[in-house]
């Protein structure tokens, strides 16, 4: 039998479908599992996203092939969208649809980096993030964020990991795995390093929709003329619409960028599904309020799970934000996939092992709180309290 | 403002919408314009096809994340389906579901090669698989295909362009560009070669269902009994199903090249859009006899397209089959692309330039036929003959 690509080869197995088994083990002696794993909206979609949805994919309209850089509808939609979320004037040559932030993050990081070529990352990182550039034969190379700082990165520490080989920064805010929200002054701050040093920066907004404070711009990049230059913004719909299976998402970019990106896309997937482009663009300006509602939800669940972890003094909050919490486990000596497994199996409480995000992450745990409602949260003084592994 | 990664910016931009361009340039005095383009069915889904694709769109069921690999639903119902048309034994474990045949060509030649080491191809080729390696800094090497052998590739030809380097034969069949249908011996020919010289057989099937015979196997070599050690066959439900724009395609492999191709997959796109996924579940045996009456339809636009051609005797079919025919053009001067932009300009006929499929096709043109019904090809007779490019 030939070999397999070493780069694909020597990547780990997809991280989520091995803390799903962990989590059929349990025996339910606990009560219901709960799933604090994979970044899913614990609620359903509107039903009029759902109507749109039914209506477009049923219609011949969208059965056929689209522009590569998505149909003109969305691209229109989210311009205006973008715009008015920053405070920006984005244009439809700004926007390239994709299937999904992960397929924004793979075409973007392709366009500005090659193989041998070096992205720079934090660490913790979004595992997806490293595993991606490393099966593309990208180097990858970390900025570490530190609990003391809320996990912010620090301007001077990525000034000082930018090296002539680098060719991108790559950052997630709200970030996953942490939480942290990155201010805007810091974004500025590390968008005028990207400017001294002439790299690029990608900047995974995907769960920019739920910031704590409502109607702030995340950042003010947009507004910086040179933008186009050197930003590219990612974006996922699976979270705010709660639709991650119609797979899509954006990326916000220079128009050269777009076309650059275009190439990669067309070789990926020709277009992104079609159906849902159009359902999308009509639903954007329809959901707001509904969006909105979530928004406080979310919040709240936030809230809920300060309250309960105020409660497990040997547990640590070290980092809550938007989706996530990085949470300090109390035992010292076994490694974060050990006790991510054992409360699965035990507590019937399925979360991310730090590990998955970088090393020297044994310590944590991530808590997709945003996935369940106030009251099961409330369960995790009970199941946590309880909870020693062997 | 910063580079882009070299091997993207040096790609040509997508050949498809700069051939759209050409047709939106012409003036309708011909008529209506006559798209031989993309190879996109020239009738709608049945109308089962959309009211499932309808419900399942707008069901909670499918708007969170699934299986990597694919909803359990779709491989299971594939590798019945795969079993049945190659009268072999498939299972769910060598299937992974796809967003379109695109992306299962970029993830298959993902798995097995990896920057700087190179895959076979045929001459003509496909241009997105030129560009899809291209762009991951796969080296690419390509076999001759001559007209006086029907285009067919020939094992000795192979044989010697099997060098240490060659991770894997990348071929399509019905061929993409030439139409050209390989015949099992031969394929199986190929596999013993690939198998003897112990590389990959990647082969995309996109085409496979508008074959000229029915019940047929394309080849046996799902009975090889090492099948699963080597061979990688793609699929696509956009041609059989007339659902391009819902981005749905497979792979069929062994079990653990699946598991490796998931890795890539997770990276790229997390799943395959759900909704699409259990409409074609269900679809798949419900729609045979439909599927079977289109087949015969696209035989008999081959046959107009025969008929058609006759009566120019300066133009010349040297290849025609499933969905597409590779016909030289009787200019000595112009370049391929020269000749096509003047004949969507001029003539309202949109096809690709035999340049894009590789070097050496300047003769040629593409022309999808299977996009338009006989009537429409019957009017070439005097849009081509007619015709002289300046």
């Amino acid at each position: 039998m030939p070999t397999f690509n070493p780069l694909v080869e020597k990547l780990a197995p997809p991280p989520v479908p091995s803390v799903f088994a962990w989590g059929r083990a349990y025996d339910g002696s606990r009560g219901p599992l709960i799933d604090l794993s994979q970044a899913v909206p614990g609620y359903p979609p509107h039903p009029d996203m759902l109507a749109l949805l039914g209506d477009m994919a049923s219609s011949t309209a969208y059965c056929g092939y689209g522009p590569i850089e998505g149909d003109a509808d969305l691209r229109r939609a989210y311009a205006e969208h973008v715009s008015q979320v920053y405070g920006a004037t984005l244009t439809p040559e700004n926007i390239h649809v994709t299937s999904g932030c992960n397929e924004a993050f793979a075409s973007a990081a392709m366009t500005v980096a090659g193989p041998g070529q070096t992205v720079l990352m934090t660490n913790p990182f979004y595992f997806n993030h490293d595993t991606t550039l490393a099966m593309m034969g990208v180097k990858m190379r970390t900025v570490a964020c530190r609990p003391e700082d809320g996990f912010l990165p620090k301007p001077d520490t990525i000034a000082a990991a930018i090296t002539p080989e680098v060719r991108a920064l790559a950052l997630v805010s709200p970030n996953n795995p942490t939480g942290a929200v990155y201010p805007p002054d810091l974004l500025l701050a590390i968008f005028e390093l990207c400017r001294a040093r002439d790299i690029w920066l990608i900047l995974d907004e995907t769960y920019r929709d739920f910031l704590p404070e409502a109607g702030r711009a995340p950042h003010g990049l947009f507004g910086q003329d040179d933008w186009q230059e050197r930003l590219i913004s990612l974006y996922s719909f699976s979270k705010s619409l709660c639709i991650p299976g119609h797979r899509l998402g954006a990326i916000t970019a220079g128009s050269k960028t777009v076309e650059q990106i275009a190439k990669v896309m067309d070789n990926l997937q020709i277009c992104a599904p079609r159906s849902a482009q159009a359902a999308v663009a009509r639903a954007l300006p329809m959901l707001a309020a509904w969006r909105e509602d979530n928004r406080q939800e979310i919040v709240r669940r936030a809230e809920a799970l300060t309250v309960t972890m105020a409660k497990l003094p040997e547990w640590r909050v070290d980092s809550l934000g938007a989706y996530f919490a990085f949470v300090r486990h109390p035992f010292p000596a076994p490694r974060s996939a050990a006790v991510a497994e054992r409360l699965a199996r035990e507590a019937g409480v399925i979360c991310i092992p730090g590990a998955y995000f970088g090393e020297g992450q044994e310590a944590y745990l991530r808590f997709a709180f945003a996935n369940a409602d106030a009251e099961t949260i409330s369960l995790l003084e009970e199941r946590l309290g309880d909870f020693r592994p062997a």
